[in-house]
């Protein structure tokens, strides 16, 4: 493997070679995925990266690379600063770098099946402001120069039983056509790759953690479907689950199709989740592009009871898989006898023995001490810690079951506590209980009940550099939209979705003191209708689904109000009363005191 | 006076004449104002609509009124719902309606002087996709068929002198000249009354309670400023304040000076302030329009020392004459001797006995029982209520002073409140109190602290159909943006803008019970920089400006809690501290026991 420098001047060299004077890496696929393959992992080869979210721009005499806050620690101790200038989304943009960076005449390159059609709007402007230009490659550079890059997945896909999915695909396309028939529309082109999986009831392995099969679908008025993959992907058995009004096509001839088929016709796209090679083939091709979301994405955030369910029932093996663990660590964390990796080792070797794990939701985060606050921090031999006393340490985990998606964090005192940290880790607890606890009108949206979270640790003058919620997906993403809990700085123009029953999503306040220790507690709440005596509107509230203790030692009693007291021991009595009959011997006896009212 | 139906009748009959199928009725005039001249008050001469925001769309066979939730039992009252349809914007808008309603080849009109560009591509749009045609209207045919409307005031226009302001005009035009090169653009349209008022330093009695000129101002980047106002408003003195960079021109020169001047030219204009014939006007005229926020408006947001000096001395003479009123109705309202029309009065007077009262800042809100609960009612003889035994009763008044705008609502029990109304009332105080005494990092949205206000009420499945906070001009609009507390639904594209130190906001949730009574705690508060020990960030807190007390007799103390109490004690032995001097006698016996310590 080319040494990393090296890399960035084999692309200089190719840009130059294609008449470019720089070049822009986004880190997705082309379906605008945020976990990818392994072959379109091309930030992570150029420069070192490893987080899930990022953006790199090159030019001939400077680099940068631009993430947002979760990333700004794991940034500096990845990437080289000699040859990349790290820049955060939050105090500029692309745009608005190569606005500053870039030459009159310049050409600056962008792969169009990797980018939204927003994106390169803002960037054509911007370069335009400076008299230099945009060109879409038809050939990505970082691909011609890249030796050994990964094949594509070829795994195969197959059916996610409607026994899981709790109803048939044919029902779901019924009620897109009907969708598009109301828009008076042709077609329908859903790239997103869990769209997809969840329109058709199929899962695939082509993205690690993620169980999708690298796809694109048209889904036409008439409830005839396209779908376009791999035709090795497709066995017998899937040819049969996706039965007669799905045509197998070859990945191939998505781009061809969409400029030759669609003539004269009425095709909505997604403009947040298809990339801009999708509108621009459908505008040559004479199609008129109804620039819409995707239907599948609210269905899809909104569980249905079979999805409930079965989220439900994955929810009890991992939460026995978890209190196993933390059992494990309080013997074992005291010795020093362990480290990052194998305790996360361990964790998975739990949660294999509590159930069918078909694999993780996403690499576990398990970060000791000062590595606690790197906040989405992978953990890799150089950086790995022993686990011992006196540290914080934050894992954060999840399993993929058939039934159900898991995403959990629990931050775990190893020997004494400080005052510090036992009062930030209740500030952050405070959050989480606002959260959990809040009731709230229809039409509430994420960014509106954010602050609850927030507040407690604000009256200090402390924060958190990430949202507080992602949604989830149903044996699924991990991160699924469009609900989210966040502060409307992240939202784009219309502002976030409104929460709305059955939508999953987590609950995740945190606090971060660079360089000593990071603490972040996580479960996944459910939307849920609340009747309330003399409500005069249709109020929702939160159902928590994740049960595992929360260190008791870490909570200061004396911050918190006896609303939230009586919240955090109702709560553990529910974790004793879910969890304690999965558990034997030692480890239920520890439960029994991780659970004991405080 | 024509009755009502006629004037509709009268409307629709001269569309026919102009040729056309249908006219929208906006409440606003050529500056986009909230609160208009009488000569502009279409709205509420065709409908009967008194309400500060609305719209109406008259076609041949049906008619609709548009409000927001604050006018719906309002527009009940005064609007016939036999010849109007009732519309909530929360649920429709003009160009939904007339996408349903309007039918194809039809041309609806409207008058370019009262509408924002993207109101018009809005409507345009849905007029496009039913075949139909918006048509801009060379002359208002509501103007062609007003028997006697007012014309335009020509009221004098005057200064603001710097001792009140704080800064030169000329720093400001300065400062706007420089943001201009900045841009790279040659001059900024200044359309915006409060805009102007504030970057010259004058001020006007053209609208009532609002103390603006009618005027348009052109600010370039040679620092000339064009100001197109009626001649017969600027005397010697406001000649010679103006000084020689500003050039006085008719107001009639204004568009064709946007035609004729600007060829080649790169000119500012504000989409949401300036209405869309200022756009076509200089894109006819082959200027290059920029569209982007009036550089006045958030500068005029942020106050500056002298101004906020002010303020709070215009405060202390406003909350001495609300306590002397609050004072004399706890002796008239238990022997139902006084009526909304003659408190409000009665409070007037107390205010120009308290100083240099140059208007009241808005139309009284003198609401007792079931009128308390119409959130912006207006008095008028036929719905006055004897103020008696028991019931609540709702003041919401302000004042205009040369050195401030001030705003404040307090509630108060006559006779005995229910249970339900102390619960009810404690609610809104918890509600008042957090956002009172929230503290938040830099960047923080009113959209973000608007749940703070809400969300003890929510607990209980209620609510307020109304934002919670709106920017307070210096003796300006008593209504000024761009900071709001509110929803994020009542946002555009871009969502709300942070706070800074120096914005004055209101702070005022609510409860209303239709039919019953309404609740409302208001004060204005101030954004400032908080110093707190340990804080990661830098943060901002509120300082309460208004001073009155808040009646004691409505507080469920055991919903309080410590924290809350607190503050409330902490607030009235402000109120005592700071007004209690400026009072004599019973009245000072009387505050006394009013901000007693619960």
């Amino acid at each position: 493997m080319r040494p990393l420098p090296e890399r960035l001047t084999a692309l200089r060299n190719r840009l130059r070679e294609d008449g470019l004077d720089g070049f822009v890496i986004p880190l997705t696929d082309e379906h605008m995925s945020e976990y990818v393959g392994a072959y379109a992992q091309r930030l992570a080869w150029l420069t070192g990266f490893g987080g899930s979210a990022g953006c790199a721009v090159v030019l001939a005499d400077r680099a940068a690379i631009f993430v947002d806050g979760r990333y700004t620690l794991q940034l500096r101790q990845q990437v080289d600063g000699a040859h990349w200038e790290y820049e955060a989304y939050s105090a500029s943009s692309v745009a608005d770098w190569l606005g500053k960076h870039g030459t009159v005449g310049q050409r600056i390159g962008y792969d169009p099946w990797l980018h939204s059609r927003g994106w390169v709007a803002q960037v054509s402007a911007a370069l335009k402001r400076i008299g230099a230009h945009p060109v879409a490659v038809s050939h990505n550079p970082v691909d011609a120069i890249w030796d050994g890059q990964p094949a594509p997945s070829t795994a195969p896909a197959f059916a996610h039983p409607a026994g899981f999915a709790g109803r048939h695909a044919a029902d779901k396309i019924k009620d897109i056509a009907s969708w598009l028939k109301g828009r008076a529309a042709d077609a329908v082109v859903l790239s997103a790759l869990d769209s997809i999986a969840w329109a058709l009831n199929i899962r695939g392995s082509d993205v690690d953690h993620t169980p999708v099969a690298h796809a694109f679908a048209i889904v036409h008025a008439d409830e005839r479907v396209d779908l376009f993959i791999a035709p090795e992907k497709v066995d017998a058995a899937l040819r049969a689950h996706l039965g007669e009004a799905v045509a197998i096509r070859a990945r191939e001839e998505f781009a061809p199709a969409l400029m030759a088929e669609y003539a004269g016709k009425t095709v909505c796209v997604d403009p947040e989740r298809a990339v801009v090679a999708i509108f621009d083939l459908l505008t040559q091709g004479e199609a008129e592009v109804d620039a819409v979301r995707d239907p599948a994405v609210l269905a899809k955030a909104c569980k249905n009871p079979t999805e409930i369910a079965g989220h439900k029932a994955a929810q009890l093996r991992d939460g026995a898989a978890m209190s196993r663990f933390l059992h494990w660590l309080s013997v074992e964390g005291p010795k020093g006898s362990q480290t990052e990796i194998s305790a996360a080792e361990r964790l998975r070797a739990f949660r294999e023995e509590c159930g069918p794990l078909l694999d993780l939701s996403f690499d576990t985060i398990s970060g000791a001490g000062p590595n606690g606050a790197i906040v989405h921090y992978r953990v890799e031999e150089s950086t790995n810690r022993i686990i011992a006393p006196d540290m914080l340490y934050l894992v954060d985990s999840g399993g993929q079951y058939a039934d159900g998606t898991t995403d959990v964090t629990r931050t775990i005192a190893i020997g004494t506590p400080s005052a510090e940290m036992r009062q930030r880790f209740t500030l952050v607890l405070k959050g989480h209980i606002a959260v959990a606890a809040a009731l709230f009108p229809e039409g509430t949206r994420g960014s509106q009940i954010d602050i609850l979270a927030r507040h407690a640790l604000w009256q200090h003058g402390l924060d958190y550099a990430h949202g507080t919620g992602h949604g989830v997906g149903s044996y699924l993403s991990v991160h699924e939209g469009p609900q989210r809990i966040a502060t409307p700085s992240v939202f784009g123009a219309g502002g976030d979705e409104p929460l709305r029953a059955g939508m999953i999503v987590s609950n995740e306040p945190g606090y971060y003191k660079a360089c000593e220790y990071g603490i972040r507690i996580e479960n996944l709440i459910l939307v849920v209708e609340r009747a309330l005596e003399g409500a005069e509107k249709p109020m929702l509230g939160f159902e928590t689904l994740t049960f595992a203790p929360i260190d008791r030692a870490l909570v200061d009693v004396a911050l918190l109000t006896k609303t939230e007291r009586d919240w955090l021991n109702g709560y553990h009595a529910q974790v004793l009363d879910r969890i304690g009959p999965q558990l034997d011997g030692a480890a239920r006896d520890w439960l029994g005191q991780a659970c004991a009212p405080l």
